[in-house]
């Protein structure tokens, strides 16, 4: 064999990248993999862009299903995105015995199992590393770097626009919604940014670590999601007093026969390396039962670093097809297919941690000790609390730290407590993570 | 292929860790990998200690030669280390056809390119993952997730002993020889720890980096390189008056025709990600030109991350022959053989870069001004001076930061104001790096 043939769907932002690499960087390439990769379709609604890129007369094509059925492509890079038209032609190109690489993290979070069944049955690869932590190769790492390790927990921060928000209301004191509008207009935040402010975005890739982590079925619907929406500077200014920071983290836990999995604005201590982790930067602490902790870093989105994830899912099937290998040589979800369990996902209110309280209460004489009252019956034990005299309206804020408590009995309590007349506003709630970070 | 059958030479610290895993996590490797690992052989001078491993009858064994020529065996793990008969058996190892796993930085470093030629030679593929960064998957995230990378720099804490002192210093204000006290005494440094303190093991573990980012052969000798032994509590303090962490860095740099490959202590600036790396841990950080910057994390050393990262090594050589593939699936250093050259390394005395220095001078009005003098007649420019009156018999120290300069002038210059009257005592200087780090 000597080329390696390369057709790609759709030619936006990672697209553009991921042609410019293989064109650019070509000879460094076959340096490396003693074999031209050479890039033979590209399909795109839109012909007539100037993406700066110099390509020859046939390439670029409207369709995109012309591209999986050509025999010249071995490997065909979908990056359209999204639930639509990229499922079936990934479906099509892996029916064509084309091996196939992504970095849909929505499409592998709702049909990962469906489509990861098609390439087995079928004997092609899937690849994903640029769907989650892009540059970062935590899909390789998980997959073959810790493969003699069981995976205790996964915490991190996946999203870079959720996390370039927070650094800006941390460092500027801005508001959530003024901190949005500039990462809008910076190129960080999408038109509509619900995907990730929500922690949507979050939940598809830790539902893909997940899977990978533990050898379970991908299982999108039990994470709980929570996004930054909600998070205030003023409460980023209490948890900075009380020594933390606010990020919004992927939080993952091997129990054995039940995994956590969740997604929520976290208060970490401020000497945990994700606390220095700002801007649009991803990164994730793996704890294996060997390696102890471990942490990746980098440019999580943007057009090059997602795209050199991509090359290296490109090259790494390349190298199998030089080199004789059969497909699936790494199995797809890193476990054999037949190793792969329904673990369930701890519903929310069963989990146990420690949480941040801040409350809307009247400054009057015993509102504390109503407060504490309801918290104690509940079997929540305050930490520490902080009464600040900034009044607003006839109230101050109240701001409690607890002991690890069961989130059941922390909404519980809370509801009671924000039906009491001393109370004037929904009490806001941030869950502290101690554990498992470096 | 039913079982892929693995001779362990050397049964010490890591060697121990490597047949635990394999033993202890062989359920989870099977269900990985699809077939089951065997540890065939153990070859060690030292057949009583208890290494609490339930090892079968005639594992064990005093004879490494033999385990290298029995044909149950497909893959041989070296972890004998050193300069002496583990290359003997790593060469005789090939010569039968057998795949090498192996950590000995010192060894790859020496006698990489005799290895990798044998190697090559014969088809059968050379792992050493563990050689650098312990648990962190550095000699993957190159070889495979960079592929398509051109990298420019690595800059990196690859000496967990080196860094475990340093933070002592730093944190206690110790002086080196009591922070090297407390790391032997808490088993973070070797009873003889040369090596590890003079920056030679750091040495060892870049000259492998380099050839594997840049596709040059290795070389060892061409490195410049100084330890931490002449680091002290002063001028740790003074660093972090000017904002600045003391770090024992290996730094790297693509320079097209050349490259930089230089080890010594460096002052970062405080909010670099690598300043808050402490203790035994490792670091790396990547630049290339597509992903930016990027950067590992993890535990360099001790039984179980280093076995880690064997384990991996076996795992993935494994895959190779379950697959069917050829052996050098991947070119062992990164790229194919006849792309390698001989990339010159600059001498330290043309770096350019900046400098913190502190001179020992008596408190004499003039004395700054003729120092100063001298460092501009060697076109040295300083960019801020520190006069500090804590006098010392009858001296002071006089702290500068200076602008980028070359390195031969600021030898010339500390040269000629050692030798002035009013300086009592050799001139310090620390490297400053302000590129290249997140």
């Amino acid at each position: 064999m000597q080329s390696i043939g390369v057709g790609l769907l759709g030619c936006g932002t990672v697209g553009t990248g991921v042609a410019r690499i293989l064109l650019e960087n070509a000879s460094l390439l076959k340096a490396r993999v003693g074999a031209a990769i050479k890039l033979k379709r590209v399909a795109d609604i839109d012909l007539e862009k100037d993406r700066g890129i110099p390509f020859k007369k046939g390439v670029l094509t409207k369709d995109a299903f012309a591209v999986v059925e050509d025999p010249a492509i071995h490997m065909v890079v979908e990056m359209i995105g999204g639930l639509g038209v990229a499922k079936e032609l990934i479906l099509r190109a892996i029916e064509n015995g084309k091996h196939v690489v992504t970095a849909n993290k929505a499409l592998l979070a709702v049909h990962g199992n469906t489509l990861f069944s098609a390439a087995v049955k079928k004997g092609v690869d899937l690849a994903f590393e640029a769907s989650v932590g892009g540059c970062m190769p935590v899909i390789k790492t998980l997959r073959e770097s810790l493969v003699g390790n069981k995976i205790e927990s996964m915490i991190g921060i996946l999203n870079g626009t959720c996390n370039y928000i927070l650094t800006k209301i941390t460092r500027e004191g801005s508001t959530f919604q003024e901190a949005l509008t500039q990462a809008q207009a910076r190129g960080f935040a999408e038109a509509d940014p619900t995907l990730d402010v929500e922690g949507h975005d979050t939940a598809h890739k830790l539902a893909i670590l997940s899977a990978l982590a533990y050898g379970m079925k991908i299982n999108l619907n039990d994470i709980y999601v929570e996004g930054i929406s909600g998070i205030t500077p003023l409460d980023i200014d209490f948890a900075r007093q009380f020594g933390y920071t606010v990020k919004l983290l992927a939080i993952s836990k091997n129990l054995e026969d039940r995994v956590e999995a969740r997604i929520h604005p976290t208060m970490i201590p401020e000497n945990n390396l994700l606390s220095s982790v700002n801007g649009s930067v991803n990164a994730l602490t793996l704890t294996g039962d060997r390696v102890g902790d471990m942490m990746l870093y980098g440019y999580g989105a943007g057009m090059m670093p997602t795209a050199s994830a991509v090359v290296a899912d490109v090259v790494d099937l390349a190298r199998n097809m030089l080199s004789g290998s059969r497909p699936l040589r790494v199995p797809i979800f890193s476990y054999q297919k037949r190793r792969i369990q329904r673990l369930p996902v701890v519903p929310i209110g069963d989990i146990h941690t420690h949480y941040y309280f801040r409350f809307s209460a009247l400054d009057r004489p015993g509102v504390l000790s109503k407060i504490a009252g309801v918290l104690g019956n509940h079997r929540i034990s305050i930490q520490s609390v902080h009464q600040k005299g900034r009044k607003t309206n006839g109230s101050v804020p109240v701001v409690m730290l607890t002991h690890r408590a069961k989130e059941k009995n922390v909404a519980r309590a809370l509801s009671e407590i924000a039906a009491m007349d001393v109370v004037d506003a929904k009490p806001i709630l941030i869950r502290i993570e101690e554990e498992g970070t470096p």
